[in-house]
């Protein structure tokens, strides 16, 4: 077979029939931007027929209608499963225009009924006060990409395709979406995609030449140099080019039939034989253009196949020769054709759009809640560390995460809807006892010493870009199913975008009565901010979490367990969670184990509780609070409450730790934050706070200025010091560590700092000994590292432990 | 000339020789991973000698050696001028070596001197406490490229050659870094270099194969489709590949011929015949193994060629048998031929470096603070909007803001320093007057209706990525020049985590002395989150307010102007100021110009300061502080105070506006923050304060959380609520209008609640009548409608204002 196929499929019936379907949607569409009434001009197009504020985007709706229409041809003839993603989201009148003409519009928004007065509710709504919006929203059925933020529908396209054998995603890329970074390596997912168990993804690059105001750059290469890109990415690409929609449409059709049939000749083949090498998946060029059927020139100024078609191409709508312009460019789709007297389409055009679940805007992936599955999970209890007391034992926490979802991941092997994703950093993350049950996927070729990990059949998905990661993810959880996002906390800034476009679906998904709750999108953020030992200060950056916490409260819960048995737990929530943005920051290195797996699962429910055990206050009100969030934040203050306790024998020391960053939140702002009087209880109504953070300590106090001791409250955590240091000193630099939060407590409790003035001078002089030793051993003193030292604190702490360790909670 | 040059271009004596000085190249970067002592191996190796800690990565490290070896000779044979760019940053030692070797290291650190002595520190100090980083940090000469977050490193390489006509730009890209996305999209920045007047970039990919634990795909698929993939790209890629060093010698030496060759034909050409259309550039792809040279087996385990090598391959010094291992692998290299008896490099290999400037590590460009002159910038006073009376005139800020670029565009074309750069959005965030006297940047083919504002000789860069856009200003800023960045708001997130790197670049260079300062890195922050009428929820996003102020406060700055003619004087700030980060947001759309030039630049210089026009306090202790930060909040506080003064007249309203955000901040916390008398002077120590802010409201109360009145600060400001909906109705979506303002008043103020409850009658049912009158005429109430009411308000506060506007400071 040719790339470039000649045939003219459609009989003349046919291609006038796809032609009025397309008439139809560019019409509703163009409806949509400019009509207030009159939807149907059945009377002479007036002023007041116009809506006051021209809003929306035309330029890239005609090329999406007329793909729409055309694939409609295919499903309908072939009974496909077929799921659009429009990467132009702001094309969004023509997906809500296909929509409607389909009736799905109308199953779930029955007042905008077909018919007239339905119609003129259509028109009325688009971005409007009230109404919907201009992009592919949540309230677009058949939507799972908004399109706001351009780059990610690739992504979200394959992450649609993965484990759904019968499903193709048409993935529309604009082309002005193409020239960025996201969109221009997620063409590389083809080297992560299995034809066996997955299903196709079909990209289509519109190229209409234009961005807002610029042309775009892969509109202006020569042909062959993008044919040679485009199978450089591994593709074979089809060209479909013009502008004389009959030519076109056959050019459409040849190519949609020829992708159609190579997508069905790959995937028999590999679901006969089995996978035998990466295939050139066929896609689409498809070059328009841009603002395609509008009025070519308007005041003199060419429209059509320009920028000037983006937005709104004729917006002064003050000006009487403009009304007629639009009514004259509405009457070209000829709507007394398309609609019946009573407003509906016409039959015999409705006839061409499939029917039930295989309508685009009906496909149940679109609405993955419908499709979601439970994850089968293990009991998260049977991995726990056991420790005798606190601090005995020591543990990778994220390695035993890993354990946990090593079995998670074997028992949903058949259900086929459980992945992990990482940029490459599974193993580094801890994760890797998860390949012992699968392998990591890789459709590319492979080489001898690439190791025994990697298969079509894997799924783990590691690639170097947090964006595709995230993608994917995305895609893969919005069709329903569940996965786990696996970061260096560092890097998770590069989709601090991304989340917020996710964020943002979820809150409005869930004023949308028809989208069902999908499992939520679970980050671990590991080798963090603290132990970059390797890789210092570029490495370490502990502000995802502001980020993170910006987002709708209903939507976003941060957690930082401070061991690995805490971990288990929150990893175990997480994961039969829905509809949130979860985020889990834990260490990879050894460090100690505190609570046993009873005493941290009460511990994670509460989310925040006074550990009886590591403080000196023995239930009385204490003089001073020691709080920690964080695993190196925690070993800190236990540290320093043990040296207090040495020191200052009669000082009463309270130790709080808090898991779930919320809780801090007054109740009225976040839904797991705690009561004041409950927060009061913990944190006093009036002693010194120290609290010693993972991330940077301004994001306490946002979090606790309306609490009642918030003026006693001095925050301690990252502050933007670091380098390859070792890891006691990263404390040190930042000033989080046991000697300096002891200063704290001398220098807030009042009275203390005449009392203590030796026990000050001693953590300076313990200070000036770790620099001393770390300058010329290059590592921390043998008493301070680590987890090494939970074992010692142990001894210190052993007897107090046994007694008060069932005050936990 | 055929694309794979099969010459042998070296003699035996000079392929001996460039040889030995990559084995010292490579010995020194094994020295610095794991010596602490006995640096020559003049002792035989004993575990004292190796340090405790074994940091680093030394799988790249020799492919980055052996780039930069062939390069010297190159530069001393032709004498050219080349900047060294690593991608895989954490080759940071082969770096190090590399200038410790041409003798750039020394002159810079002379305690790191020439010697054995030298060497020893040299070991010693690498990722080592008190030491330097593992990466291409600041410490390290002829970076400017930290490489630790990958993807930015081709960005930076074409940032760095615009307006360098004479530089050619050598950028090691990783195969890792290649997976990303914006390394992805940034191979296409060749549709926006100019032969002419701008540098070469010579991209060189290196495929070793592996990331930390998996291969990378562009090594894993065939090489006619990854030669398809650079040739749809645009470039002329060379491979060259092998493990038997003599071999790889010869191929790269001819590759680099041919590659110098291609680039001065087309420069040549293009500077004799002028610009006739894009070249193909030329391009390097390396293949080599992973590791290369080091041992190809350890306990068994292939290290050399996998991904084993990624970081420290022979990390249990611990044993005996490790020791012996590394001694041998160190004397491998033959440390006794390449060193003299007082441990300095042998003469006649020390004479294969190039001399002074020429020396990649002190290349002027790499520093350039050296190369900055001062931007020519015109009067900003002469761009005022003239206004008779607060709010009596009207302007689109950003549009006067595009006007004064213009003319220092204009003023600066001559010294080729300054460059616009934005994701197609220069026209829409309305700086299309620049487009007067320099065209967009635009080296791709051109169609006939792409308009006449595109050139190859344009200063203004505009490309739908973000990371781009980004990548190429910190390359081209870090080189010396000035530019701009002008974003949607909520976009600019996009690039958070490139922000990030270059702060904490910025950072650590205040620490380097001989680092001098560059230009800041200005934002425009346009298209904001009140104004995205066409777009909705997914446009809106003031976070990046939020994390700019994580990063350290001798870096950031933020200002919100109010009005046009403050914009002119915070641009012109902007523009004079050295090695910060300015974030500027300001409106596109008309609004209200509230203070003449005059008014305006002490109000900017100050700050903060009371408009006592617009409040009713008349110099009196207040009963309420409205304060406002940003355009739109300072319009409906305006607005409120307004409402006030004419429904309570008796209140006693002071209006306090910010114009520099981090003058909230203690003085403590930032070099811009208010004393915390001069806070109390503006803000009161016990009144009500309504704070509108632009932002995320919690912003505010993370800034001010320390002062005396916090207490009683109510800030409002966005709180994720909006859709396509009017300018107003976004407001009061998010409760920060004029109404719920005055309702906030009411609630706060002690006593009015009872007293004006008929005006807390009055405002809700103008919130009433605002949702009913939107939802019947989509637009807002005309009394209501953005700058009109400045003109109105203006009759009700006219004749305070002509008393008091004096007063502003």
């Amino acid at each position: 077979m040719t790339d470039q196929p000649t045939d003219r499929p459609l009989d003349p019936a046919t291609l006038t029939a796809i032609d009025a379907y397309w008439r139809a949607a560019n019409y509703l569409s163009i409806g949509q931007i400019y009509l207030l009434d009159n939807p149907l001009l059945r009377e002479p197009l007036q002023r007041k027929h116009v809506k006051p504020r021209l809003l929306g985007h035309w330029g890239t709706t005609p090329g999406l209608n007329f793909i729409y229409a055309h694939l409609n041809r295919v499903i309908k003839r072939d009974d496909l499963n077929v799921l659009y993603v429009a990467g132009p989201g702001h094309g969004g009148p023509g997906i809500v225009a296909n929509t409607y003409l389909e009736g799905t519009y109308t199953e779930v928004y029955p007042n905008v009924s077909q018919d007239a007065a339905g119609l003129k509710r259509l028109f009325k709504q688009f971005s409007f006060p009230g109404g919907i919006g201009s992009h592919c929203t949540p309230e677009a059925p058949g939507s799972i990409h908004e399109g706001g933020e351009l780059g990610y529908s690739l992504s979200h396209a394959y992450g649609a395709a993965f484990d759904n054998p019968d499903l193709i995603v048409a993935c529309v890329v604009g082309d002005g979406e193409a020239e960025t970074g996201p969109l221009a390596t997620a063409w590389h997912s083809n080297k992560f995609l299995n034809p066996v168990r997955d299903g196709a993804v079909l990209p289509i690059l519109h190229l209409n030449g234009y961005k807002i105001a610029n042309p775009c750059f892969l509109a202006r290469i020569p042909e062959d140099e993008l044919r040679k890109l485009f199978e450089g990415y591994g593709y074979a690409p089809i060209f479909v080019e013009g502008h004389e929609p009959a030519k076109v449409h056959q050019a459409m059709a040849a190519a949609l039939d020829h992708c159609l049939a190579e997508i069905k000749r790959v995937q028999t083949d590999a679901r006969t034989n089995g996978f035998q090498g990466r295939p050139a998946w066929p896609m689409i060029v498809l070059k328009t253009p841009k603002g395609w059927t509008c009025p070519h020139e308007i005041d003199g100024k060419q429209v059509e196949g320009s920028w000037r078609s983006h937005q709104v191409p004729l917006s002064d709508m003050n000006s009487e020769a403009h009304v007629r312009v639009l009514e004259t460019w509405l009457k070209s789709y000829r709507p007394e054709e398309l609609f019946d007297a009573t407003g509906k389409l016409q039959p015999e055009l409705a006839a061409l759009a499939p029917t039930g679940e295989k309508r685009m805007g009906a496909n149940p992936h679109a609405n993955g809640g419908l499709l979601l599955r439970d994850l089968e999970l293990p009991d998260f209890r049977a991995y726990a560390v056991e420790t005798r007391a606190p601090g005995a034992a020591s543990a990778e926490a994220t390695r035993v995460q890993g354990k946990f979802l090593r079995d998670a991941m074997k028992l949903n092997r058949d259900a086929k809807n459980f992945r992990l994703f990482s940029p490459d950093e599974l193993a580094s993350n801890r994760w890797q006892d998860v390949l012992d049950v699968t392998d990591r996927c890789y459709t590319a070729d492979l080489e001898p010493n690439d190791g025994t990990h990697l298969s079509p059949d894997g799924r783990t998905m590691e690639v170097l870009s947090e964006h595709q990661c995230q993608g994917w993810l995305e895609g893969y959880l919005l069709t329903g199913r569940h996965g786990f996002f696996s970061c260096y906390e560092a890097f998770v800034h590069i989709v601090d975008s991304m989340l917020n476009q996710h964020a943002k679906w979820l809150k409005v998904c869930r004023e949308v009565p028809w989208r069902r709750p999908i499992a939520s999108l679970n980050y671990l953020l590991s080798s963090h901010v603290w132990r970059q030992d390797h890789n210092g200060f570029s490495h370490q950056d502990p502000g995802f979490l502001d980020h993170v916490v910006n987002k709708k409260a209903e939507i976003v819960r941060v957690y930082l367990p401070p061991d690995a048995n805490c971990l288990l737990s929150v990893t175990d929530h997480c994961l039969r969670s829905r509809n949130y943005v979860n985020v889990v920051v834990a260490g990879k290195q050894p460090a100690p184990v505190w609570l046993t797996m009873a005493e941290a699962v009460p511990h994670c429910v509460a989310g925040v509780g006074i550990w009886g055990w590591a403080g000196s206050d023995t239930g009385a009100e204490p003089d001073v609070v020691l709080a920690c969030c964080g695993d190196v934040p925690t070993l800190e203050v236990l540290a320093a409450s043990s040296f207090l306790r040495e020191h200052l024998p009669a000082l009463k020391v309270r130790v709080v730790n808090v898991v779930d960053l919320m809780k801090l939140q007054p109740a009225s702002e976040h839904p797991h934050g705690l009561p004041d009087k409950d927060f009061d209880a913990l944190f006093t109504t009036d002693k010194p706070i120290i609290f010693a953070f993972h991330g940077y300590p301004w994001l306490i106090h946002r979090l606790t200025y309306r609490r009642t001791n918030h003026k006693n409250l001095h925050v301690r955590g990252y502050k933007e010091e670091g380098t390859t240091t070792t890891p006691f000193d990263m404390c040190v630099l930042n000033q989080i560590d046991r000697f300096n939060l002891v200063a704290d407590v001398i220098d807030r409790v009042p009275g203390l700092a005449v009392k203590a003035a030796g026990v000050r001078q001693l953590v300076r002089d313990k200070l000036i000994e770790h620099r001393q030793y770390i300058h010329e051993h290059g590592e921390d003193l043998p008493e301070i590292s680590g987890w090494a030292w939970g074992q010692k604190g142990v001894a210190r702490i052993g007897s107090a432990a046994a007694d008060t360790a069932s005050d936990n909670g």
